[in-house]
């Protein structure tokens, strides 16, 4: 007999990751297929999104798909509004995808995914209160209160990356200047390099030589992990959370990203002899997470 | 027979306000004292809140004394922790003040004690969730949630004064630098005046002028109004309230800071195309808010 299982895919500004859990979380077969890119049509992504999930499918179909995606999504969890790297413009992505991939869909925004994840499976499980901070070519965010996910009056609480950080400062995606996510991704990361070195390398690439010992490296993962704990201050200040979870793509080089983010929230935050400072942790699910609670989310609608 | 009334005094970074409330939440007597300073004894303070408390006290003392003070009060409401404009520090103020006046003493954050005022008397009667800021000399921040006061982990939510806004910018009493409440406080609007007219007048002259028509006065608000929007546009990110309130003594003014506030908010928020914005208002109970609340605190406690 087949076993039930779920299918998560996150979509993000450069690829959709599928995933295939198992009723306990387990992950057992993962995909990549790149994004078609933010200029590319709606259905391109969808398709996209479909093919990625068959690519992990068991035998048969999964009993539900779960969409993860950057971005802002509607607090019904039907249409995907706005969203700096993805071609969705106020879609009904969720009843598209059911009607292409013939199975149940449940939508949410990446770092929602990721936090439900992280509470399910991961570094949050029992904890009440968090920020989790998704890295990738942006930033995501999610606020857990109660050991739930925030929403929003809108379902559009947690955009953090779009918060501004410098006054008239680098022009973003989103048509706004000096927001976080300039100073703190994936791309920020290709920025500091491409400064320091004059020329292009992707995030992995820097990632792979930080991790050799490569100290122009180090230092882009330095300076976009100070970002992270200036952010992260003044998340902390606005939110009192008992922990912040790193995740997403740019994290999973780990200390070299988050000792800097350590420091910087320490310095960052007012009166640290006076109060707790909560823990910086990196997410266990990693650059998963978003479909990993993608996938749960799907396995659990109906019983939120 | 007399009447049960309930005394609420906020503690702020240059008075003492003190107000006496009756059972269903109206004003009945209010009285004003100086803030012995931030270098003063912390007994000093103590004697301030109970002098100004007695200056309401109707034919005998109140059924309950309610006290809101800028900065940080632990999650029981016991202790003041930090704050960069009073003397306390991880103080007692609870059973001190309780022991002076001879009254049961309920304490928290003067945003707190607004943001439940407005929810239970004010514009945000009805409301689910909210972000309240109070402008006076520096920023107080409140989240309300589901209807109720969100605390944090460690009763210390809505610190929004002391985020960063300005990378390097100006340093602030609490010790970072280029806090928000730096750009966005009556001590920032005396200093922006102070630098366009070459000599100090202090919030209320300015307040003055400015509804009186001076252009250099209307500018300064609309300098501390703009900095107000795009930290709130940074809230409204986070969080995605249902309404933003601003109450606080520098909100007294109105829209000459609300004005440019809303301007700045639209301006500042990612995808307004795509996304519904709140509304700003200012505090229904204006610059009493924080004493109202207080007392309010008083009267419920127990009952929440």
């Amino acid at each position: 007999m087949v076993h039930d299982t779920w299918v998560g895919v996150d979509v993000g500004g450069t690829k959709v990751l599928a995933v295939r859990v198992s009723a306990s979380g387990e992950v057992e077969a993962s995909a990549t297929r790149p994004m078609p890119g933010r200029t590319a049509s709606e259905a391109a992504v969808e398709d996209a999104v479909v093919a990625a999930a068959h690519d992990v499918y068991a035998d048969g179909p999964p009993t539900a798909l779960g969409i993860s995606a950057a971005g802002l999504v509607d607090s019904t969890g039907e249409r995907y509004l706005f969203g700096a790297h993805l071609p969705w413009r106020d879609a009904p992505v969720r009843a598209r995808i059911a009607e292409r991939a013939g199975l149940a869909v449940v939508l949410d925004n990446d770092a929602n995914c990721a936090a439900h994840a992280e509470l399910a499976v991961g570094a949050a499980r029992g904890i009440d209160s968090m920020v989790m901070i998704t890295i990738g070519t942006g930033i995501g965010g999610a606020l857990v209160l109660g050991g739930r996910v925030v929403r929003g009056a809108h379902g559009l609480a947690g955009e953090f990356g779009h918060m501004q950080v410098v006054p008239d400062g680098l022009a973003c995606e989103c048509g706004l200047s000096g927001c976080w996510e300039q100073y703190c991704s994936g791309r920020a990361l290709e920025r500091v390099t491409r400064v320091a070195l004059g020329r292009h390398l992707d995030g992995p690439e820097v990632a792979a030589m930080a991790s050799a010992g490569d100290e122009v490296a180090r230092q882009a993962f330095a300076s976009i992990g100070t970002w992270l704990g200036v952010g992260v201050a003044g998340l902390v200040s606005a939110f009192d959370p008992e922990l912040v979870v790193v995740g997403g793509g740019v994290s999973a080089v780990g200390d070299l990203l988050l000792e800097p983010a350590r420091a910087a929230l320490l310095e960052s935050l007012q009166g640290t002899a006076h109060r707790p400072v909560p823990s910086l942790v990196p997410a266990r699910l990693g650059p998963e997470a978003g479909a990993v609670g993608a996938a749960l989310l799907a396995r659990d609608a109906g019983k939120l």
